[in-house]
């Protein structure tokens, strides 16, 4: 490809939104080019890339025995009936009539469609297990897309759907799916990823698992442990803390004046936060006069996601005014109003003596007691993980990542073939809705994924295995004719040898060209100039490592052929 | 692939909707299902036959130094209104409110977005010719889809855009896509298509051509030479006939009593209907008291698209009741109402002698003559063109088929880039909109297509570039140790040696075997049996030829990728 004649503007600048690296160069590079929020159109070179991450999702797919199919965007409302999704997702479906005032809907999912294919064909317990997939265009009508292609609205994803006879063929099968996802992510090139136990969410079903890329940008938070492989999303991540080593002491009534805050009380008490109980107030989402109080150890959090399991309801920040308790500021546990409703952390559990507020202005209690004054007392595990806190595998100490959801697996059982009443005869003559599994992974979102880990300070660093053109050639001084024809020669020889070629053919200067070619990252630069081919060499160098070495131009194809197959035996390692 | 395994059921009734062959065959054969009206999952085989086709259609475009890119399904508002589409498009282009009550539409075409993407990236008239092409969902809301993939709502497209400094080069460039079509249609297996010069309609622009598959079940009337190359769609054919010879008469006004039709009229004055004047009644869309009445000679019929243009205005069917000259019946030129539109078809011109309308009850003329009575009278092109009319470029004798549309390309000029504002630096320095032309083609009505034409009695006939598997194995007595270790041996080695295979491992009889084989059509059907092996041998066939021998089974790895290839060269030739 010459890249004169490539629609892709190379670009000093970002536009205003982008505040990622992914982003930032995804754009600076020409790769995407926004047509409204969340929405892109993508260029040559991005498209490219799509499509060596989709052959080598199809590869994988295959070898599971997937067989691909297409689902259609569009789907009419009745089958999503079946499931109740249609009424129960918010308005990040996106529904219209058509024409003939039909109720219709863009896929941001397609387990009623793969159900829909699957039934009535699949019908013995002999074709079980099966898997179908689809790498096809969804639309979640995001509330906040952002990140380039982090989080888009329309998007190209693989999604898979498998059916079993029982709970351990599945598990067996979804397994199986989690190590070709362990190899798609190392084959596209990504390295610090990882998956976790996860909630299945609007999915239904049990077993989940997300794949997270690790990286500073991502939206989720990830505890980790340093000395074993526990790890969870944040969301879920239990917290274990050691009881603070304080004995018990009586009940005591004390004016701490305008003091409210934990950081004041402790301070003007002379005590530490870990023997205090901070109280989070919140109300029932959608009744505001239904109090919730949160109270967990001073020097932590609460985990909303959490707290809502516990109520097994939603809730909503509180916004003031309907309790007395609330506004007077120092709440705590003892002699609370009972119309409140009260949740007490595990972290509180055990503790001799805590600071809690007394209910009432001015007035803290020292030396409470859980177990001697509220005996009646529950207690959940509703605290974020706090960096350094125990590993509830090993003990050993927790850090906290952010990562980028990369790819999801669920184990979903018989939530959609139950409600679409798909049914499939046993080997023992009787009838049973098969097991499901889905896996997903969105190509645009692993675009980004590499763009964002494999980058540094001058741009791209593609791996091998989709960069959009394994070598980048960039002669210098193209009216020496002598470099006219080595240059545009080796252009052509590889391109026979089947390597994919970008070749910079402008009347620009080197600085230019090497900006490009570092911006745009793929991993091969060869130099062909006056200079180098004065001793008939050429210079080859990688991307990823920097190295660089002058190879006789007849040597060259050699060269590049052997740093193409050692990267990619790397890869697919 | 074990056919046991596939995601595919074969029936023996196809869907009580389907009417004709490729939607009967395809249903059949379980490639498609429906999910809603014009909406249809595919199964693993329909997906296979598309990619192959789709890698085909990929070939050609890059061989045009086509770039692929990807444009977004859902569009804003915003782009579709610069080009004006946004209120010029009726239903069939569904729009909808995003969640921030924006309005976005379901692309049904991407002239707007590669304009958009192709904006400010190609700044010089030096970066161009140039081409972008996608092959992505679209959606069209189809007042009646039908005959399966042939005309959906949701289908899968290849649509190119590309961009010229000027006229003569866009020429230049649009006869090599042109060129390219040719090859697309006959790699992928189709025989009797066409290209036909057409309206480029909605799509603004001048020179377009339809490439079209002739087949009885084809929704276009085609017009072709039997002589000459001359075709032409129904809708622009010019129809050209010999003028009757026939010598002047007087007018006579003549009683035909309740004699109203031209045949009825004709009989009566013992006339031939080709020295006769037909009325046709129409009103102007929109104001049905704006009568036009289309004369055209009494063998003949109305084109109502050339009656259209002639007028310049959009015309529906006569609903009676406003004239009363309409309400008589007997209508003719001769002293017609001045308030009433006459257009005159020029199979009337120069006829010496012509049984007219009187314009009053129970009358007729016999002996008008327009050259004579009706000086001031103009003619025109308005009448369709009959079986055996003459050529108008040789004179020979005219056809008419029917024909679906395969694949378009259209000159589009620069409505698009001039409304959209999108210039380019040309070599004088100055400024230029480039002019664009684009080009089409849809891979479900390729599919549908294939199957219309390569099918006979029994199935699908398809062809070896685009069928799912190259070879289907059906093992007789697969329960026979011996059958199945030779069966299984070749299926494997086959796989190994890069051949697709379909493998029928079902415990049941040859005959349900070779039907499910026949119906889906796979190109070579080998039958692997007790009694072919017991002289060591296996059955060949092709399903195109019919053709069958018995190979030894040492030979038929060979035997097979020999057919496999002397087939893939006739397609490719």
């Amino acid at each position: 490809m010459l890249l004169s004649k490539l629609v892709c503007e190379r670009t000093k600048e970002a536009p205003q939104d982008a505040k990622i690296k992914s982003h930032i160069l995804l754009s600076r590079a020409g790769f995407i080019k926004q047509v409204a929020v969340g929405i892109y159109s993508m260029t040559m070179p991005c498209q490219k890339m799509s499509g060596k991450i989709q052959k080598i999702i199809r590869e994988e797919m295959d070898a599971l025995d997937g067989q691909e199919v297409l689902f259609p965007v569009v789907m009419p409302r009745e089958i999503w009936e079946l499931s109740d999704r249609y009424n129960t997702i918010g308005s990040e479906m996106v529904r219209f009539k058509d024409r003939n005032n039909r109720d219709m809907l863009l896929g941001m999912t397609h387990e009623e469609a793969a159900v829909h294919l699957a039934n009535h064909i699949v019908s013995s317990y002999a074709q079980l297990p099966m898997m179908i997939y689809q790498i096809q265009t969804k639309f979640r009508d995001e509330a906040r897309s952002r990140g380039g292609l982090i989080r888009v609205r329309e998007f190209t994803m693989k999604d898979a759907y498998s059916f079993h006879e029982s709970k351990e063929d599945l598990e067996k099968y979804y397994y199986r799916v989690f190590d070709a996802y362990y190899r798609i992510f190392k084959r596209i090139g990504l390295k610090r990823f990882i998956d976790i136990k996860s909630d299945s969410g609007m999915m239904g079903g049990s077993i989940a698992h997300e794949f997270m890329l690790l990286t500073e940008v991502g939206e989720d938070s990830i505890v980790l442990c340093n000395d074993c492989d526990y790890r969870a999303n944040m969301e879920v991540a239990e917290c274990t803390l050691d009881t603070p080593a304080v004995g018990e002491e009586p009940l005591q009534l004390i004016n701490t004046g305008n003091d409210k805050t934990i950081d004041e009380v402790c301070a003007r008490l002379n005590s530490p936060k870990e023997t205090s109980c901070k109280a989070v107030v919140f109300a029932v989402k959608g009744n505001s006069e239904e109090v919730v109080i949160a109270f967990v150890r001073g020097d932590l959090e609460v985990n909303e996601a959490k707290l809502k399991k516990v109520l097994a309801k939603d809730i909503v920040p509180y916004d003031g005014g309907v309790s007395d308790v609330v506004a007077c500021g120092n709440i705590g546990p003892y002699n609370l109003d009972k119309s409140i409703i009260a949740v007490y952390d595990k972290s509180l559990e055990g503790v001799g003596s805590l600071v809690i507020g007394a209910n009432k202005p001015e007035y803290h209690y020292t030396g409470f007691n859980f177990k001697r004054d509220m005996k009646d007392a529950t207690f959940h595990d509703i605290a974020k993980v706090k960096e350094g806190a125990k590993c509830p595998v090993c003990g050993g100490a927790l850090r906290i990542e952010n990562g980028i959801e990369i790819g999801n697996i669920f184990q979903l059982g018989t939530k959609y073939t139950k409600s679409m009443d798909m049914t499939v005869h046993g080997a023992d003559g009787g009838e049973f809705n098969p097991i499901m599994g889905c896996y997903g992974i969105g190509v645009g979102r692993a675009i980004a994924s590499i763009a964002q880990e494999a980058s540094d300070d001058k741009g791209l660093v593609l791996p091998m295995s989709v960069a959009p053109w394994q070598v980048h050639i960039c002669p210098l001084r193209l009216d020496d004719k002598n470099v006219e024809e080595k240059a545009y020669g080796l252009y052509e020889d590889l391109k026979k040898q089947g390597v994919e070629v970008l070749f910079d053919d402008r009347s620009v200067g080197a600085g230019v060209k090497f900006n490009d070619a570092d911006l745009m990252g793929m991993p091969i630069r060869v130099v062909v100039s006056p200079k180098s081919l004065a001793t008939g060499e050429v210079e080859i160098s990688v991307r990823a490592s920097g190295e660089c070495k002058k190879v006789a131009y007849g040597d060259a194809i050699a060269s590049i052929k052997s740093i193409i197959k050692s990267q990619l035996e790397e890869l697919n390692a």
